[in-house]
């Protein structure tokens, strides 16, 4: 593949590969086979299936910047209420860029792009940014905010952890 | 594990495995080596870094339920301006919950469990559903919603793609 070419020119001959060994994947049902539910970050060197031996139909996983719960409670309440997951759980890691990254600074590096256009500056400003400066504590918040949450069932068993992107560990802090 | 075990108590073990071939993996940096981000489905059929052969380190990979491009809105303009991608991928799925499920369905199955709380009911309808009824259509529609957003770079590349649970098989359509 040529530098310039895009990298979507790649899925097909992956796919490809995928298809060939698929087997009988092809059965597996849409509700979660472990009632599970993982909120994780989108962080490209996170790869939550392989870090936590997640296969195929066990797990639904909700990713975004941050590995936010707020932002994920749509897709949660939907996980639980119409597919049957009950436990949830949320994984933060170390060097994430929500945690070097302000809102400040976010608004800042995008209002330099349109200097004087107030309304691509209104767009910049309606957006919250959810960044966090204490990677444990965000995790707590997180799972407290989905415990007290009245959207999210009871009975949900709610647990919070930590990846390491240097070591691949993943360690339980909530 | 016993059946009334949770779900997390596996991670561990699981993940210790991860741990043993992880290789030189800690070195990997923050921005995704593939200038790529990909927006998909939640669903636990779906292992996009295995159909799409994505190592660690080479793309953001935002998942929601649905794959609804709106929504990840926020996390596509952090993973442009602050972490240099360049290209997204757009994918939703065959038999998508999204697609079966319609917002005053969903409002019925919430508010059944609350009946006669005023709050609970305006907590269900305050939160967009997002489903949509036509697969392609909303892949095209998400691909759109892309292109004109003014806090998406001008210069990405935007494709739309659906994924086949039935055959792991993924298809172009936008």
């Amino acid at each position: 593949m040529s530098a310039t070419q895009p990298e979507h020119a790649e899925f097909l001959s992956q796919n490809a590969q995928y298809v060939a060994s698929f087997g009988d994947k092809g059965a597996l049902a849409m509700p979660p086979a472990r009632k599970l539910a993982i909120v994780t970050c989108m962080d490209a060197r996170l790869d939550p299936a392989a870090h936590l031996g997640l296969k195929e139909g066990e797990a639904h996983v909700i990713r975004n910047a941050g590995g936010v719960a707020k932002e994920a409670l749509r897709s949660l309440i939907l996980s639980q209420r119409l597919l049957g997951t009950r436990e949830i759980a949320v994984f933060h890691h170390t060097d994430c860029g929500m945690l070097a990254f302000t809102t400040p600074y976010i608004q800042d590096v995008l209002k330099k792009d349109a200097p004087g256009d107030a309304a691509f500056a209104a767009r910049v400003d309606a957006i919250e940014w959810m960044e966090f400066n204490d990677l444990e504590k965000a995790v707590k918040d997180d799972v407290a905010y989905l415990k007290s949450e009245p959207l999210i069932l009871e009975e949900t068993l709610v647990t919070g952890w930590v990846y390491d992107v240097k070591t691949g560990k993943v360690a339980q802090v909530a």
